[in-house]
């Protein structure tokens, strides 16, 4: 883990991960992440996540083959959320879109 | 509420709010929104948020000034997380930079 100030994770030990395109600064998804995945994250390049419904470690791209290229992690002034700027491999979105905000909220 | 499919708020009424600046796609900073604070947001083009320290509703700007005026609100393919774009005036974040996430996270 980084000297950088101790990151602090949530009472499930998970972090919100926010993805963003680094290229033209789309937001791609937003995920979580325990420590493990943090250290992974950041020793191998890639992004991993913490699946709350399947309750395990997974490398984005696996079984897509959608991979994320990390090119910098940097986290928030309460240091309990992380912004990850990637290159993205075809779509973040398990849909097919490219980002998985391709909805607008409309006021009722 | 609007028509939409329904947002799922988690155990404690939340839903992770990704607020991002539309003129650069700078993600500013990310906040919590109970069911009222969506509702306010969207009715009023301000952002409102849980403050789940303070545990009260507030609107972002009251204190510091710096108004966010919601732009367009974006949900994501579980409808758990939003994305909101913003017009942002001064700092986003309290420390009195732009965004929240003006740290570096390194491998250890």
């Amino acid at each position: 883990m980084p000297d950088s100030p101790a990151l602090k994770f949530d009472e499930q030990g998970l972090i919100t991960a926010v993805i963003q395109d680094v290229e033209n600064g789309e937001v791609l998804m937003v995920a979580w992440m325990n420590e493990e995945a943090v250290k992974k994250t950041l020793e191998s390049g890639r992004t991993w996540f913490w699946s709350r419904s399947r309750r395990e470690l997974w490398r984005k791209g696996d079984t897509s083959g959608h991979v994320q290229h990390v090119r910098e992690v940097r986290y928030d002034c309460d240091a309990d959320t992380l912004l990850v700027k990637v290159t993205q491999e075809g779509a973040a979105c398990h849909t097919g879109e490219r980002s998985c905000f391709h909805r607008v909220l409309e006021p009722a």
